[in-house]
C-alpha cells in the first residue's frame, strides 16, 4: 500500500506532517461533537452548546494539567477546514430560501440590520465614556464598532436544528446578518480609517470608502442575479452528463466559488455560501433527481456532519480562560457586554408585527469570532502611542464574545419554542 | 455575518490565509473531475484517469503559459486534505470485505505480495547492473527496492468504480496490497540501512528491523481482533444515544483513530482506514438503520465525492513533465519502467484457480507516490559522497511512476471486462 513510510531507526524517511495531528483531531471533533450533542439536548440546551463547551475544555486543558492544544486550534490546516464546515452549514441554511423569499423581507431586515449596529456603536461609545473618560473619542467610537457586527454562524446553527428555518423571524435574521455585514464593512472601513489618518495626519479617502462598499453590493447583486440566471441552465445543460454525484459536483463548485468571490469582495465566505444556498432550488435539479440522484440537501448532510462541528469546537478553543483572571477586568467587560446585549436585543423594536421582538434580538446577538477580529484589528492601531486596543480592553471583548456566543443558542431555542 | 474583512484600503485587516485559495481548488477539483471523468468515461475509461490528467495539466500550466500551481499542490493544507481523501477511499473499500473473508484468501495474499516485491527487487537490480555497472551493488539494490511497494489507491478506485470489490480477485489484491506494505518498510529499512551503514562504518541493527516489523504486525493484527470485538458493543451502546448521524460519526471516529495508529506503527494511514472498513459491517448498525439512519455506505457517498478526487488530481500535479525532457534519461527511464511492469505482472504467475493472473497482476502494477517517496528517500543517502539516487535516476523513477500509474486503470479496467 501507500507506503509512507516514517523510516525512524535509521533516520531517513517520509514526514507525514500535519497528518496524524488532523486524523486525531477530526476523530475527536467528530465523536466529541455527537457525545457533547447528544448531553446538551437531554438538558434541553442546543447542540452547538455542547460543541463550544468540548472546544472551551480543549482549547484551556493545559489549565487542568492536560496538554497544551492552542497552537493547533490556529494552525492553517485546521483553520481552513473549520471555515469549510462554516461555509457548508451557510449553503446548507441558504437552500431553505429563495432570492424572492428574502426579497420580501429585505426591507425589514435592513432595518434591523440598522438598529443592530447603531445602537450598540452609541452604548459602546457609551461604556468608553464612563469606563475610559481620559482617552479620546476615536477610542470609544472604536469600542463601539467592535460591538456592531453579527457572527451568524451560530444563529444558522440554532435555528437549523430547531427546524425553523423557513419561519419569517428566521429569514428577517439572516437577511440582517448579511446587511450587517456589509454595515460592519463600512463602520470598520471608517473609524480605523479616521483612527489611521489621525495617527499619520492623512485624511481618510471617501472614495476609498465608495470603493469597499461598492465592491460589497456588486459582489451581493451579481451573485443573486447572475446567479439566478445561471443556475437553472446549469443544471439543464448538466442533464447531458450521465455520470451519477453531478448535482453535488455542480453545487458544491458553485458554492465555493462565490464564497471564494465574497472574500474577494471583502466579505465573509459565508456570505458567499448564503448567497449560493439562496439562489440554487430544488426544482433546478429535478430532473436529475428524478433519474436517481439524490436530493442535495441529503448529500450535504454528511459533508456537514463532519466538518461544522470542526467550526464549532474550534471556535471555543480560541477562548483563552486566563484573559478572564483578572479582577479589574470583569467589571469593564460585563459593561461592554451588557451593551453588547441590550444593543442587538433594541433590534426587537423594529420586529414587523406576528415576529417575536426577543427572538429577533436574541438571533443578532452572537459575535463569534467577529468580535476578536475586530479587537486583533484594534490592537494593530496606534493612536497617541498606545494601540487602541490594550490588553484589559482585549480582554473585555473576549468576555463579551464569549457571553453573546454562549448565552445566544439556549436563549435563542428558548424564545423560539415560547412563541 | 462573520465578517473576516480583508480591509485592505488602510492597511490592517484580517488575513484569509489560505481558505481562498483552498476554495477555489476545491472547486476546481470537483467541478473539473466530474467533468474530465465522464469525458474519459465515453471513451471507455476510468474516470480516475481522467483525474489524473487533470491534475498534470493543472501542475504543469506553466508549461503552456498557465499559472504555476506547483507549490499548490505540496502545500500542507492540500496535502492533508487529499490524505483524507484517500482515507475515506480505502475506508469505504475495506467496507465491503470482512477480516473474515480477508483471512481466507490470505495464504494466497501473502504469497502475491511475496512474488510482487521480490521479482521487481530482482529485475531493479539487473536494470542497475546494465545501466550503471561502475556503480556498488548497493545502488542497485535501491533501485530494485524502490520498484517494490504498491501504491493501492489506484487500483482500489478502479476496482470501486466498475463494482468489482467483491471479486476474489479484488480481495487477493487488496490482501496483498496490505502485506505489501509491510514487506516494503522492511526492504527499505533493510536496504537503506546498509547503505547508512556502509557511509557511517557501524552495523545494521537487527533488533532496530525486528521492531520495525514487529510494530507493524502487532497493529495489523490488534486492530482486526479488538476492533472486531469492540464494533459490535460499540454500535450496540451507542443505540443508547437518540440523536442522528451516530453512525457516521462513530465509524468516521473509528477510521481516523486506526488511520492515526497505522501511521504510529509506521504503515500508511490507508492501510488503517482499509483495516477500519474491514472490521465495521452493516449488520453492527442494524439496529439504528432500522431507526431511520442512512446505512453508512450512502453517508459516506458525498464525503468520498468531495475529497477523492482532490487526491488524484494532486498525484497528477506533483508529476513534473520537465523532467522527461532529457533525451540520454529516456532509455534507463523505459528499461527501469519494463522492470516495474513485468516485476508485478510476475504475480500473476501464483494467481489460483479461476482468477485471471494478468488482472491480478495489473492491480499490483501502479507505484502512485510511493515511488517517489522511496527515491527521494535515497536522494538523501549518500554513497562514497554522492547520493544514491542522482538527478537522472530520480527522473527514471518519476517516469516509472507515471508510467505504471497511468497505465493501470484503463489495462485493469480492460482485463476486468474481458474475464
Amino acid at each position: 500500500m501507500n507506503a509512507l513510510v516514517p523510516f525512524a531507526a535509521a533516520g531517513v524517511g517520509h514526514d507525514p506532517g500535519a497528518v496524524p495531528t488532523v486524523l486525531l483531531a477530526l476523530a475527536f471533533a467528530i465523536v466529541c461533537a455527537k457525545l457533547a450533542g447528544e448531553l446538551v439536548e437531554r438538558l434541553g440546551q442546543p447542540a452547538v452548546l455542547g460543541e463550544l463547551i468540548v472546544g472551551i475544555l480543549a482549547g484551556n486543558a493545559a489549565l487542568f494539567g492536560g496538554p497544551d492544544l492552542s497552537a493547533l486550534a490556529s494552525s492553517e490546516t485546521l483553520t481552513v477546514i473549520a471555515e469549510l464546515g462554516a461555509v457548508l452549514l451557510l449553503f446548507h441554511v441558504g437552500l431553505e430560501s429563495t432570492p424572492k423569499e428574502m426579497m420580501a423581507v429585505g426591507g425589514r431586515a435592513t432595518l434591523v440590520a440598522v438598529v443592530g449596529v447603531v445602537t450598540p456603536m452609541l452604548l459602546g461609545f457609551g461604556v468608553g465614556e464612563l469606563m475610559r473618560p481620559r482617552e479620546s473619542w476615536m477610542l470609544h467610537a472604536f469600542l463601539g464598532a467592535m460591538l456592531a457586527a453579527t457572527s451568524v454562524g451560530i444563529t444558522a446553527r440554532v435555528l437549523k436544528d430547531a427546524d425553523a428555518l423557513r419561519a419569517p423571524f428566521a429569514r428577517i435574521i439572516l437577511g440582517a446578518a448579511v446587511i450587517d455585514d456589509v454595515l460592519g464593512l463600512v463602520v470598520l472601513a471608517v473609524v480605523a480609517g479616521i483612527i489611521t489618518a489621525a495617527g499619520t495626519g492623512t485624511a481618510i479617502s471617501a472614495a476609498a470608502m465608495a470603493w469597499i462598499v461598492a465592491k460589497a453590493l456588486v459582489f451581493l447583486i451579481g451573485a443573486l442575479v447572475v446567479g439566478s440566471f445561471i443556475s437553472p441552465r446549469l443544471f439543464r445543460g448538466a442533464l447531458a452528463l450521465r455520470s451519477r454525484g453531478v448535482v453535488l459536483a455542480l453545487s458544491l463548485g458553485f458554492c465555493f466559488v462565490l464564497s471564494y468571490l465574497a472574500l474577494r469582495a471583502g466579505l465573509a465566505p459565508i456570505v458567499g455560501a448564503f448567497a449560493a444556498g439562496l439562489v440554487l432550488e430544488d426544482v433546478h435539479f429535478e430532473g436529475h433527481v428524478q433519474r436517481g440522484e439524490p436530493p442535495l440537501h441529503e448529500s450535504l448532510e454528511p459533508l456537514t456532519a463532519l466538518l461544522v462541528p470542526v467550526f464549532f469546537i474550534r471556535m471555543g478553543m480560541l477562548v483563552d480562560l486566563r484573559s478572564f483572571a483578572s479582577a479589574s477586568v470583569l467589571g469593564f467587560a460585563a459593561l461592554l457586554t451588557l451593551a453588547a446585549i441590550l444593543g442587538k436585543l433594541a433590534c426587537g423594536a423594529v420586529a414587523p408585527k406576528g415576529v417575536s421582538g426577543l427572538t429577533l434580538g436574541l438571533g443578532m446577538m452572537p459575535r463569534g469570532e467577529v468580535g476578536l477580529i475586530f479587537a486583533g484589528i484594534g490592537a494593530q492601531l496606534v493612536l497617541a502611542g498606545r494601540p487602541v486596543v490594550d490588553a484589559g480592553t482585549y480582554a473585555g471583548a473576549v468576555f463579551m464574545v464569549v457571553a453573546t456566543t454562549m448565552l445566544t443558542p439556549p436563549l435563542l431555542l428558548w424564545s423560539i419554542r415560547r412563541t
